[in-house]
């Protein structure tokens, strides 16, 4: 393969997102959608990116930072005029170039692949462009196209003939090029149309005309390049990948109980003979063992989570959570910067926040680390098989001995030690009598209250 | 516009409903059924409103009161013989007469006017019927009409010829008919027929046979007139709602991860730049700002939201709940009767109820406000950048002061000032070797229950 | 009907779903599918059960136990093969036999009787088999019969020819024969083919060589046959069966908000009038009532819930949970074998777990029943009309008598008895002034912290 620069459109902020926020920056799986294609195209290893900006640029160059190169496209003119806005980086480079959208981020490596394959076959193409199939072609440009993929003629589909219309062939827009023609081609486009606009495709039509061959590349499956124009394209473009990644994770040996309602993160690892039941939310930087049961309503960010281990229903993991093997985290737990020792369990009703649990201990329902002062986070530390009795607050900075005991409803503000037991409790005050009388007062209060 | 009346048919109770509760009262979106209906024959400005009951007549008339009145129709003989009760209402009524059904409560203002419009059209029609397209006419009898929309004939789908059938126009029952003309033809209608009932759509062969013309107008989507007859299309209904006002939320600028897994109410109101991840029920009366995130699992009743707010996941928001600009509500926490300043917090496991927070308070884990003594319920007001430590007990009615802290695992029965530190715990016994000679004895007790 | 026995195929492990649990194992609804197949096959009070079994054979027999008999296929050599095994089990058995498989768990009672009384019908086939009409007939066998059932021919897809391929019937390999002819048959199978496997359905055309009638049955719906190769076909056959069973429950008179998010399980009872919100998932063991309310994401498993209750959202009734009359339970409560007196509410934070409420109980927010003490679980006891303040822990075994008060945060570790207050308080240690020094110290400190 020759060397490769990918130019990237992502000018057009995407009015119809009705977004403060740029189009190619909305997420799809926890991830912004130029990151999507970013990562696909980063498989070609290419010698230059360059990223068309131009509405809300600061938010694309804020995020996108240096590792690519920006051309700005001010005010934006059409997609060729857009192109043509990256000919000063792309200055000297012979190799070919590769058009992209940063709202069609689903473009797969292979298909590039294939493009640039393309433009090197031997009936020598100028332009290779990626076609493809929808269900429904009403929209799209068509690819008028002979049986080796030569391109006859691109054509908008308001202009197309009876016979045009029948070709289902469309055209996304990707294309390839050969860096060095690629310029002189798009010097030649021209805007007399309706919109005034310069469009890329009109370089198949010049090259055409010039006596060259341009040709096809038919995506596999139509979703590849599905283009994301409104909130609703958003959340179909979403579906569309949950749907993808469910697939891959039941292929991989996980049992799904109602996949629709199982939503993974764009990075999510999952190991074998896991179950995931009904309304599972996934968000980034989550890796599951073997083994694992995750029940439903649960939560899961930034966690790891070795083999056989049981989360939830109910169970939220937040960033820097790691469940050692066969630990156990049960209904109404929050976790976050905390690692719960092998077999150790918090089952019911606690927050564990900055905390180290040892293994087989156990953490009794209602247990809160008292993690933050209003100002700085401090650590707790929870020894081997320690046991905290129910309804405690372990006041940090504070450690608790291996096979300590914490009494019910303790608040400890001090280490505990190995083997010790601590109890925080004041005496029990007995008012024989008092609740009948408390009763009987508040009745008359209450009647008197509704007589008013 | 001339003067209108609607007549609104809801004698029937819904035997296919297998319920206690009348049909028309069952809720889609939060609201009964009928409720929908009327609001939207609302716009109309209706000088009369009559509603005709039947069966569980009671319930009905509890639910809308004195702004609607009533016909009762007593045995249920047809839905001619139920618009004829309403005639004694409606005596000397020189206006139009819009006849609509309880379950079928998503037809649009601008369609009745559709109906109303045409009624006065230069063709003069007798009745105006509203016809609808469905993806499945099976069940459906047909209006046939000419090219003006004027009616030939009605026609029952068991009775219709094969060309007949061809014609995918039906007939929803809805109707638009002058006062004046609308009892004379009723009178007209018998009840020769297999289930022997007077059928309202006779009154359009009676005016055909009269010579006069009669009218159909078409709705534009065949689910405005979307019929309610059992639980399973009560729950389409419901969907058919939902998937409206989910793309509805999406134009005007929400991202909504999942837009299948989040149920919004009637009444709900959306900012721009919300995001609404999976998972998100809404019951009545939440408005909800700007930017505000709505994380997974949440729920949320009677609250009304501002600009920049984070909710959840796995957060309970009750009627009374405010949050103000940029507060946080985190996981399993219930807010009820509760004002949660600017920029305040209260991220685990917290009730707060009948309770003020002031801007910048924190809320920590396991907080709770008692505000209830089992026979009323008391207020507790938290200052600005109070400091509330975890597991605490606020007992109301008590005033937390601004500044003040609240030391963790504090139950406090009595004011704390401004700027003052309460602390309201035990001494901390330390029992050194106790757990282990714990551990110890219940191993014993353990292996000797075993052996049992 | 004859005497009857079934032979389930359960031999292969199903390598595609990538799992160390068996095929036939894997639940549905909650439970493995082979239970739901012998569930149904009990329908017919068989003589004999036999399943085959091959891979992971422990599991399968540890899983059925003593009340079936098992022959072994080792190594499996295709479905008559398998079939074969069971011959010992059946020597001398002279009435039907029904061949059914482990992975094709929703064969309908009156469907298997169908097939039994067919094979008695006048014409006496030697064999029938279960025809199906799937939407895509495309990788199955066909069956080409006459109009009276009589089967011509068993093709399989890629052998057919243009005309058979325009049949629709397909042949879902469950087939019965008179136990007498079987193992005859079956004997004559050859396994000259590409697999080199012996198939069972060869037994057809081997009668039909005979001179035999054989006949298909056809079943209502093609999903009865629905079989399970891969995890995704699991989640397939599960989220069937839930749709199944939700058109069930609605038509049974209970209102599902979100019938699609709205999880079953194989036992499920429920009552007339009970609302199901969106995001409500059944575990094994569940009955309710009628007028119950379950809001949104509550999770049941082994509960009693009887008429009139009120639970959720975020509730979770783990088995043992009963709750009696009118009883509530809300946001953020774990129930575990306890009972719930009439009219008694636990609305927030709470975990109750071997506990007994009295009717007309209060259980205020954040209440822990303090079970466990590391080796034994202990019983908590709350009398009639008792009223437990926020946030107090109960330490088990502890009693709490009727009309008594727990004052708010109070660990209790000693019974309490009727209409008796107990409180468990430290003293309210007041220091004026010291939060604002500590305030002060802070600021400084962290701002010195951001300096390094």
């Amino acid at each position: 393969m020759k060397e490769v620069a990918t130019v990237i459109l992502a000018a057009g902020k995407g009015t119809r997102l009705n977004s403060a926020l740029h189009k190619v920056l909305h997420p799809v799986a926890g991830r912004a959608m130029i990151h999507h294609l970013l990562d696909s195209a980063a498989k070609l290893d290419p010698a230059k990116t360059v990223v068309v900006v131009g509405e809300y640029r600061e938010q694309v160059q804020d995020a996108l930072g240096t590792n690519v190169e920006y051309a700005v496209q001010e005010p934006q003119l059409g997609t060729g005029h857009a192109v043509q806005q990256a000919e000063p980086m792309l200055e000297g480079f012979t190799g070919d170039v590769l058009i992209l959208y940063g709202d069609v981020p689903f473009v797969k490596p292979e298909t590039m692949v294939s493009m640039l394959d393309r433009l090197h076959a031997d009936d020598a193409p100028a332009v290779v462009v990626l076609g493809f199939r929808p269900p429904d072609t009403l929209r799209y440009g068509r690819v008028i196209s002979d049986k080796f993929g030569r391109i006859e003629k691109m054509v908008e589909h308001k202009d197309a003939n009876e016979a045009e219309r029948a070709c289902t062939l469309c055209n996304s827009g990707v294309m390839a090029v050969k860096g060095k023609e690629l310029f002189e081609l798009l010097s030649r486009v021209g805007n007399t149309n309706a919109q005034h606009e310069y469009y890329l495709t009109d370089i198949v039509n010049l090259a055409n005309e010039d006596g060259r061959n341009c040709a096809v590349v038919e995506c596999e499956d139509h979703r590849e390049v599905t283009g994301v124009n409104s909130r609703a394209e958003l959340a179909e473009a979403e579906a569309q990948w949950q749907e993808f990644k469910r697939a891959e994770a039941m292929d991989g040996g996980a049992t799904l109980k109602a996949p629709k309602t199982v939503f993974f993160s764009w990075d999510t690892q999952i190991g074998k003979d896991v179950t995931i039941e009904q309304n599972v939310v996934f968000g980034p930087g989550v890796t599951i063992g073997d083994n694992v049961t995750i029940r439903s309503f649960s939560h899961l960010e930034g966690a790891e989570v070795e083999d056989g281990c049981e989360i939830g229903p109910f169970a939220r993991l937040r960033p820097g959570s790691v469940m050692k093997e066969g630990s156990k985290v049960g209904n109404f737990v929050e976790m976050k910067k905390t690692t719960l020792g092998e077999g150790a369990k918090a089952n019911h009703l606690t927050y564990l926040g900055d905390a180290t649990v040892g293994s087989g201990a156990n953490i009794g329902a209602g247990t809160i680390t008292c993690n933050y002062d209003g100002y700085f986070k401090h650590q707790t530390v929870i020894g081997e098989r320690a046991f905290i009795g129910s309804n405690s607050a372990l006041i940090a900075p504070v450690k608790i001995g291996a096979d300590a005991i914490v009494a019910a409803g303790s608040a400890v503000s001090r280490d505990v030690a190995d083997g010790e037991l601590r109890m925080v409790r004041a005496e029990q005050l007995v008012k024989p009598g008092w609740a009948d009388r408390f009763h009987d007062a508040m009745k008359k209060k209450k009647a008197a209250a509704k007589k008013d």
